[in-house]
């Protein structure tokens, strides 16, 4: 692949649990780079947040919420709490189980994903308001 | 990196649950490539399939559902089926938490997979039969 | 992206729930790349070994042990064990669903990890000693 583009956003999140689409800034990153066939990366910085797709519709978004909470449920003791005072000791397990990066194929200028199939942030930390650092990265030709 | 190769497969799947080993098809676009130092990416359009790594042997492919059904249990109520009724809340979610892509490192012309690691598209929609589309890039020199 | 550097690691792992910061040796290999600008790969081999990232301080990584074990309890019978014997049923779950790979932007020289973020191997097989396998690309200009 010979050339290379990178668009860095700031994504306002209002709480724990909320669900961000991506997938409009993911393909504008790609048109922006003018790369027909390669690959577009998105990586989110942080412990407390997630990147992974999802069909986003409001049923699926609540259903997901759910099972991240067996994993990490509310009401039990967090040693990362304990030792932190910070109460998100649940917040950093689901983040670290789904994993702050995905890569996405791109043919003639778009992003290969499905139709029910969006790119979206999980912001999992318990603050009330964050502001995630999203970096998408262009590569191909 | 200076060369990139795609190979896209249409893959049939047979109803929830089905794992399909896909690690020939990678290894095979590797070597159509002649790339020989790289990277090849695995992914899977759509919202309710994921690709991910295991040993394909039976028992460990059957353990790997019944965890999935933790996360996920058929036996609950879905938000995403009560809106929708088409009664596969719980594939979403999984393929949510698993993920759709994968990249693995390639030299001397070979995927750098462990012997028992093998790739795997996780089948976890209910219908009966799907055709699911893999989108395979082989990168490097 | 015109360069691409490779760096492969052996780690040394300690026993079932070891979870080792690799950040270090990952900002090591983008450093002896000369890379400045695009993205390091980071991929371990095995069916019993996981890549993620997380906060390395050790009351998250006992959270995080703790989740893991919904998923894959200790207590319970693995098909796996059942036909293999070699007790490591739950290692093999675990490891699936984590996933072998990562990869993270670089700028500037840097691996864009977030402050809490590091970059680390999950051994999750239950023998006493092993030595990993870890491959690092970085690519880029």
């Amino acid at each position: 692949m010979s050339g290379m583009y990178r668009n860095i956003l700031e994504v306002n999140t209002n709480g724990e649990g909320e669900i961000v689409d991506l997938s409009r800034q993911v393909q504008d990153a790609v048109t922006a780079s003018g790369i027909r066939e390669g690959m577009v990366h998105v990586f989110v910085t942080g412990s407390t947040v997630a990147v992974t797709t999802i069909e986003y519709e409001k049923g699926v978004l609540k259903d997901l919420k759910r099972a991240l909470s067996v994993l990490a449920p509310d009401a039990i003791p967090y040693a990362h709490d304990s030792a932190w005072g910070d109460g998100n000791g649940r917040s950093h397990v689901k983040a670290s189980l789904v994993g702050p990066d995905l890569t996405i194929p791109v043919t003639s200028g778009e992003a290969m994903l499905g139709t029910w199939q969006q790119v979206v942030l999980l912001e999992l930390d318990v603050r009330a308001q964050r502001t995630r650092t999203v970096v998408l990265t262009v590569s191909g030709e």
